[in-house]
């Protein structure tokens, strides 16, 4: 991995800088990173862990960063000394890629020397807030797609290398079946798919002799790009000549793929032309600008679509380009012992993150085994059965589950600097993410206006966040 | 840099096989870059040339790449062979970064081999889309603030490291004036900004301990956080006290931050607060969500901002998370000499390319100097005086200029492979991106219902057009 060690703000420097200089080193500070409520995303499917933990590994300021820091003429000589030295010595707890979470839950907290876990900041948001929004993303567009798969093609409208090929990456843990990106398929092994542009078929004096040409090259792998000149005046009946060519040898072609035009439309007549023509089994795939509402309203339209080609809505979000996720203080414990929990909540109670150094559960319901609700407790604390799961907002609502089934979904990633996780092979975690979400009802996964998904906290917590809002002094 | 050779589409190296296989090596495909209108763009400005061009110099693939390319079983052994010799012996033709560009005009044209013209195409998109986009967003923003200062603060919600990294870098070029991410300024030799986050505050027992510490770490270097708990009753008055304190000691604090609430009302309150303390010249630094339209509504209101650091909005591109670029055929010349120029036109003739070798040229109105249309011709075309412009759709419209201002747009990037260009600095590129803003009207910068600038087509281009649309044949 590239050395990204200066992947940061200045800020983050220049507080350590003053925690350093303050001989503040062996204060403990305890930082949630966790996601604001996004309107599109009622729910989103974690990922990044995998770069995440590469990071924290390959931490090293070179001696050019040194010079470069040095040079900037704003940091002390002792502290820039001290970095040289640097690396990550505490304790990192994640959920699991893959995993799903909500708004508001500690998805990452990391324990450590104030320095140190003031400095994972920006690379561990920069890393998480992406592959989260893309396999969130992915994952809707997936859920819509249903039995029909769903192929990653957006590595030319990606934000830069990097959103491409670690897009592709969680857009697999969100749930799509393959890449277009050959850089992602060698870095992950995913599956690479291709067929065909626009500009092969007009570099040939027809589309025939291209199709022609594609068949010649791809006997096996024939899938045919249709929408060059006219779709089905031209680009299907020219591809039904090329499949019985094929099939007169023996070869079965794979289909056709539609990127323009209208797609519900056009899907239908040539199926009906592939279905007459006798190639039942030829897929249709489509592509274009398509998202989780297109594929929705393809769909109810009796679309014919077996594969989609999902580019720039995924891999950049689209309409959500950021997940907006934040790294909090929840505690500081000093050298002698004593522990300060702590919360920000100038700007709105609302906004106001959970203090103290906690824990995340999900809880299942004992019969039907679906999700329940999740809970997000203090450390150590003692869950209860029966337990009362009061509403995160109206607090007269209260639920009370006789018995249950209890996940914890944090785990322990980093212990005293030494990593004790492996990370899972990619596939793995696609399943867990698909697993997991068939765990939760589909009206928590609807596109418009799903049923909201409660986050409960714990009595221990919850009595911790009044005390500290009854007991705000500065 | 990096070895991203691989980061391309599969079908790339598809229809690459499939022209090596049919010995096309000596055809010539010129493509060309550009842009589709984009709704909030009404003008774009270029950026990420740097970054092609390295990407195209360090073009190479791996033993390891090839030894991928083989396990995939989609290419023939020969191509295979062929492309561990692989680099580029093309032409590339391009705008220079900074440079103000519209819809549909060809910012970077490839005229080369059709293996390798063809194989640019995804990486190209990828960097081009990428760093035009964050240019662009970062030059409406500019625009907004106007004598007020743009920092850009993005790093933890860019789409994944190169988002953070390169964005910054588009930023400069925009006119932003420096950035918080402090890779981007080691790399790219930019101006780097930090002060403290609310983390940092909450550690210490209260905000004045913060602020005095923060004060004697940076005593000329103060800029203070001062909304963390509540920024008239307790962030300003603590940070008046320790810029009294700093003043005693004959230091001159920076300034404060505001980083919520009610950037309007709070930054007009501050201004009073640190006039009536002889802060005057402390400067107001608001961050929080700025786009572009909210820097017009806070001035509006009056609103006392010196200097705005924008995050989220400004490296995702927010509302517009891909600019839509692409790359398309529009000549083929074949090996014996014979040219064929091309355009697709399927699904709707306002998509339609423009085919042909071209050149790109502005035109300035010879008195006032300011910009009054593009052109775009084909190469070779003379370009008569007196001009007559026809608009691009409405053609019963023209203007006849007797006299003019012209310039190429366009330079040549790479000759026969070599490189023939030697990227400008950084801040070159920005100072042109400001100059040749500055010879727009303002009325093609205004953010809603801007005027439209016209791109026109020379005679010549337009007859081609008209004849390939009338000749269609497929």
């Amino acid at each position: 991995m590239r050395n990204l060690t200066l992947l940061t703000d200045l800020y983050q420097l220049m507080m350590m800088n003053g925690y350093f200089k303050s001989g503040r080193n062996e204060t403990v500070g305890v930082f949630d990173l966790f996601f604001r409520p996004v309107q599109q995303f009622n729910y989103a499917v974690a990922a990044g862990l995998a770069q995440a933990v590469e990071y924290i590994e390959s931490l090293k300021f070179t001696k050019a960063d040194i010079e470069y820091l040095k040079s900037l003429n704003v940091l002390d000589e002792n502290f820039i000394q001290y970095l040289q030295g640097f690396s990550f010595t505490g304790d990192v707890y994640s959920v699991e890629e893959g995993e799903i979470v909500f708004p508001g839950e500690p998805i990452l907290t990391v324990r450590a020397p104030l320095c140190e876990a003031q400095f994972l900041e920006t690379a561990l948001l920069n890393i998480i807030n992406h592959q989260t929004l893309i396999a969130s993303k992915a994952s809707r567009i997936a859920v819509a797609a249903d039995k029909a798969k769903v192929i990653e093609f957006g590595a030319r409208r990606a934000q830069g290398p990097d959103a491409g090929i670690y897009g592709a990456r969680a857009a697999i843990i969100g749930g799509c079946q393959g890449t277009s990106n050959v850089l992602s398929g060698k870095m992950f092994d995913i599956d690479v798919k291709g067929t065909q542009s626009h500009s092969f078929i007009m570099t040939y004096n027809s589309e025939l002799e291209a199709f022609r040409k594609f068949a010649e090259c791809y006997p096996d792998n024939c899938l045919l790009l249709v929408d060059t000149y006219d779709t089905l005046k031209s680009g299907v009946p020219n591809a039904l000549k090329v499949f019985a060519e094929l099939r007169e040898k023996g070869r079965r072609p794979i289909g056709i793929r539609i990127d323009s035009g209208d797609l519900a439309y056009l899907s239908k007549k040539a199926r009906e032309m592939l279905d007459e023509a006798g190639f039942t089994d030829a897929i249709i795939f489509a592509s274009n600008d398509i998202d989780e509402n297109l594929i929705e309203q393809l769909k109810l339209q009796g679309a014919k679509i077996d594969l989609y080609g999902v580019g720039t809505k995924l891999i950049t979000g689209a309409g959500v380009s950021s997940l907006g996720g934040v790294y909090k203080l929840s505690a500081v414990e000093e050298a002698n012992g004593s522990v300060r929990n702590v919360m920000k909540i100038s700007d709105s109670l609302f906004k106001a993150n959970n203090p103290g150094f906690k824990n995340l559960f999900r809880i299942y319901d004992k019969e039907s085994r679906m999700a329940f609700a999740d809970l997000i407790t203090l450390r150590g604390e003692e869950i209860p059965k029966p337990l009362t799961l009061t509403h995160p907002v109206e607090r007269y609502k209260t639920s009370v589950l006789a018995d249950y089934e209890i996940r914890p979904m944090l785990k322990q990633i980093f212990k005293a600097g030494k990593r004790v996780y492996k990370i899972p092979p990619l596939l793995e975690s696609a399943a867990f993410a698909k697993a997991e979400k068939a765990r939760f009802w589909e009206e928590y996964k609807r596109t418009a206006q799903p049923h909201i998904y409660k986050v409960n906290l714990s009595d221990g917590l919850y009595a911790l966040k009044q005390k500290l809002l009854n007991s705000r002094t500065y």
